[in-house]
């Protein structure tokens, strides 16, 4: 039987080669190469409705029932941090997704690419940590899938979870429902993950370590669904941090967002450690953090409603949305100055998640 | 906030570790080591009726909709070879996983992992075959994730693809299903996958290029069923070939098969290919051929029907279900002689799919 080969039918390559030959690492940094690179190669090829929302996953009807579907894959070096491991972070990461798609996580697939070499206990915990992280959030991992790859250092290990959900909700939760004047609330203080993944990869240490923030907040958003808060967007602040996040939001939405900077949560040991290290903690990434956009009226409501619970303590107002119109983030800092918060170029650090 | 890292509460390993300290190629083969590193690892850390099952993916009811839901990983090299490449396999694969539970597909994900320095227009053509691949099979790529890891040889694209399926039908397929008496269907000749990509690797040049048989088989499935052949297990042919997988399936359901190796189709190119590299292609990875338990009283007309398709035009019958006692396959060889088929060790070829 003959096949056709994808060489007779390819389209022009949408992505100007002279400017952008090969594939660099911000191309997977959360920020514009990122965007250019999911616009202009994965939705220009798969085009179809549920993947150009670019939500954190895909939400459809099967038979009478909504369900959301998303995927993830988990690079992060090193494999070990403080406050978790690759395998806690796959299992939240993608329960995260789900729930930030309104929906309540039900099962996940693992897929796991291994390299020849990886000591088999290293293995052993990161699905023991998986095991508990699953138990956690009430999610069963039911079908998987192990690749091994040739040795190159020894230490690699690629995880990737896929996940189902159910909408058990009328909501439609997307930037396209925020109106003018909703609140934009975050459930805590901003930029441990990242931090925590730096400090133990550079050897840093500070006087405390600081731990990644990484949780499952699956259980935090299905409160808010119950309380009946008028949740309009969800949104974890992963890849680029909330900078990025909100600027995704504003220009999938045509928003204008702002911000008080005074009200945005960072601890004191991030603050040092970004201030040292130069970094600007809107745009450090966290895995157990994120922004919910909500009615006004409902604002002060889901502030308590996130306050009561472990995962929200910390919850803040921060800012809110100023008008639909164009595509603008602003943020007034805490002396009083209005900056426009843009879009990063690229990630400030490498294999973050 | 504190939380507990995995090492506190981590039980100890159960794959003998003075024995495999490492994760071995082997451990990706569709062997027997594989068949460890599953059950001790994956399965006794994930503990759950779905996953021990061990078929091509899950099947569960949400509401009243029967699911499945499936993951794979591809890391084949070469990217490109006679017949397809990454991309078609990472849609064909998954496609495939999901046909074999007896579902419809649907809807896929595509998690992405780059190398630094990959070729631009390498990522194109890999998702210009998924759109080609994914449009054919009627499925939709409705969420994705792309990381981009360090550079090491500029050239490395791993693609996990995981699937969703719906199940139309009352029938339970799985090994469980399968009674003394059963014949054993093949969809055509075995082993063009295998001998296609080590052609490819390692730059044989044989008379007429093999090309691999990656195909999607749902359609060729759905037909099956829509014709209401008592089906009873469904498996595609991929890591390990016909052996293990039959191997696979005698095991979990305590079987005795038996083969006529006369009537299993090879073509004259494979057979010459694994007579020279020592190779059997009873062993030998397919990515669009698969075995069907059917009830005997319908092998013939599900003969009939699979030969009407373009994708079974070589079915044939090539044995059968002796008893339900222990597990055992045997193969009658065309001179006459009876061998035990036993699972591989290890694969082959690695990196095959």
């Amino acid at each position: 039987m003959k096949h056709k080969t994808s060489k007779n039918f390819i389209a022009a390559c949408p992505v100007p080669l002279a400017d952008y030959p090969n594939i660099l690492l911000a191309h997977g940094g959360g920020g514009k190469l990122m965007r250019q690179l999911i616009d202009k190669i994965f939705v220009a090829s798969f085009e179809n409705d549920l993947l150009e929302k670019l939500e954190d996953g895909a939400v459809f009807s099967v038979g009478n029932q909504r369900l959301a579907f998303t995927t993830d894959s988990y690079v992060v070096r090193p494999i070990f941090f403080p406050g978790g491991d690759i395998g806690t972070l796959a299992v939240n990461g993608t329960v995260n997704d789900l729930a930030m798609c309104g929906a309540r996580p039900l099962y996940l697939s693992a897929g796991f690419i291994l390299e020849e070499g990886l000591p088999m206990e290293t293995l052993w915990r990161v699905t023991q940590s998986m095991k508990h992280a699953a138990e956690a959030a009430g999610v069963q991992v039911v079908t998987g899938d192990t690749k091994v790859v040739e040795r190159k250092n020894g230490d690699e290990i690629l995880i990737n979870t896929s996940g189902i959900g159910i909408v058990e909700h009328g909501l439609d939760i997307s930037p396209a429902a925020i109106q003018a004047g909703d609140a934009v609330l975050l459930n805590g203080d901003i930029g441990r993950h990242g931090i925590a993944i730096m400090a133990q990869r550079q050897g840093f240490a500070f006087e405390n370590t600081i731990e990644s923030d990484c949780a499952d907040l699956s259980g935090l958003v299905g409160k808010l669904l119950q309380e009946q808060i008028e949740i309009r967007c969800l949104r974890d602040l992963t890849r680029g941090g909330l900078g990025a996040v909100l600027v995704e939001i504003a220009e999938a939405a045509r928003l204008k967002i702002h911000l008080a900077g005074d009200t945005i949560p960072v601890c004191e040991a991030v603050r040092g450690a970004c201030e040292m290290l130069g970094l600007d903690p809107l745009y450090v990434a966290n895995e157990g953090r994120f922004a919910v956009f909500v009615s006004s009226k409902d604002a002060e409501r889901a502030l308590h409603v996130m306050r009561d619970h472990p995962l929200g303590r910390g919850a803040a107002r921060i800012g809110g949305v100023v008008e639909k119109s164009s595509a603008q983030v602003t943020l007034k800092s805490e002396i009083g100055a209005t900056r426009i918060v843009d879009m990063p170029r690229d990630e400030q650090l490498p294999r973050i998640c």
